[in-house]
């Protein structure tokens, strides 16, 4: 983060990277009391203690093998490639393997300078509106970062409530169609295949296995104020 | 928006639905100070000045038909589908081609509530790590909202500059060829190919054009100092 101006950005820059697993932040040049006060707030992580901070964007990206400027403004630049976060965010896990990546995040006024731009290989742009292409400077960092670790997680299992047995919802469609004889629903519309219709009607439903005990539960009462109507419902 | 507590944070929501082109900010049951000076920020939009308030969920998603929550956390809402936000993102594409959709999130710091949630059709969680999953609400939504528009914009063009012509390339071949005899170099390496070699380092530079007329220029002003090495350079 080069000149960075508000302490908040920074704590937000330092929470991203948390977020996403990301370790080593380095400020360039930052407003003195910015850094500090970043530093000193509540809930400020480790990784905020443990970042370094460098006079010279050459200082800060030494150790690196590519080094990506963002920016929000398209053909400005004609001395380097711009690149979608998309494919940007390829190039970099690509050379992660081999080596260091500095992502280069400009203050929230200016931007990168052209002298900050002179050490890039090439830029990265996030695709936002052309009404309105000025990120806030923490989501910018939240946004690249989770780009870059995006579908890297490779299980991307659904967590999904377990799904009712088949006999679960045997059972359900056995109680609604009581339910649907007794109403007398049935009797109005006489079909032949009535039975199948009713299977995967409650099929269609993709019950959740404790949704199916509760919908079991709810025919099973129906049915039985269906047969006793003059009764009090039974004890549970 | 539901219970936000923290005015910055819904004006950084606002600015992320600006930058990615959302237009409905619906907050519910805010904290009455938050709203009031985030709308009156310097530098808030128009979209927050139209932002709905709302005393309830339900009536905030009344239109949608589709309301997908947000959430940091893994299997604790046994009665809900967690999706990975990338695969999330999709089913809300395609279900936005035919209706409206609510976007959940909760409040800074406990997320949201039971009753909340069960306005949800299921969840969705950004891929954070497990050693901090917590992201700050105002970074959370531009993550969402920037994987909602992720790869929607079609042309993918690198904006790079011009690359410089073969005739130009070919120029500055000819010209370094001659710096290399003129210094000696080709004397001391006498290969049969070295005219093929030269066109093939000059080429794997992928010279923009800029940068083309810049070593042409460079390499003739060498040429012409190895012919007249006592002499002043010529005026350009």
């Amino acid at each position: 983060m080069v000149s960075t101006r508000n302490p908040l950005n920074i704590g937000a820059a330092a929470r991203a990277m948390s977020n996403f697993g990301f370790s080593r932040l380095r400020v360039v040049n930052p407003y003195e009391s910015a850094f500090r006060e970043a530093r000193s707030a509540v809930g400020a992580s480790g990784l905020l203690a443990k970042a370094e901070e460098h006079d010279t964007v050459a200082s800060a990206v030494g150790d690196c093998s590519l080094v990506v400027g963002t920016t929000a403004v398209r053909h400005r630049h004609l001395h380097h490639a711009v690149r979608q976060l998309e494919d940007g965010a390829r190039l970099i896990r690509r050379r992660l393997r081999t080596g260091r990546v500095a992502l280069l995040f400009g203050s929230e006024k200016f931007g990168l300078s052209n002298d900050d731009l002179s050490h890039c290989h090439w830029l990265m742009r996030i695709p936002t509106c052309e009404e309105n292409i000025s990120m806030n400077l923490g989501q910018a960092v939240a946004v690249c970062l989770y780009e870059l670790i995006r579908g890297s997680k490779a299980p991307h299992a659904l967590e999904k409530p377990p799904a009712a047995a088949a006999a679960e919802i045997e059972r359900i469609s056995e109680v609604l169609t009581e339910a649907m004889r007794e109403s007398g629903f049935l009797d109005r519309r006489v079909v032949g295949d009535s039975e199948q219709r009713i299977r995967r009607l409650v099929r269609r439903l993709h019950l959740p296995q404790q949704d199916a005990i509760m919908w079991l539960g709810i025919f099973r009462q129906i049915v039985w104020k269906l047969h006793h109507p003059e009764s009090a419902p039974p004890e549970q």
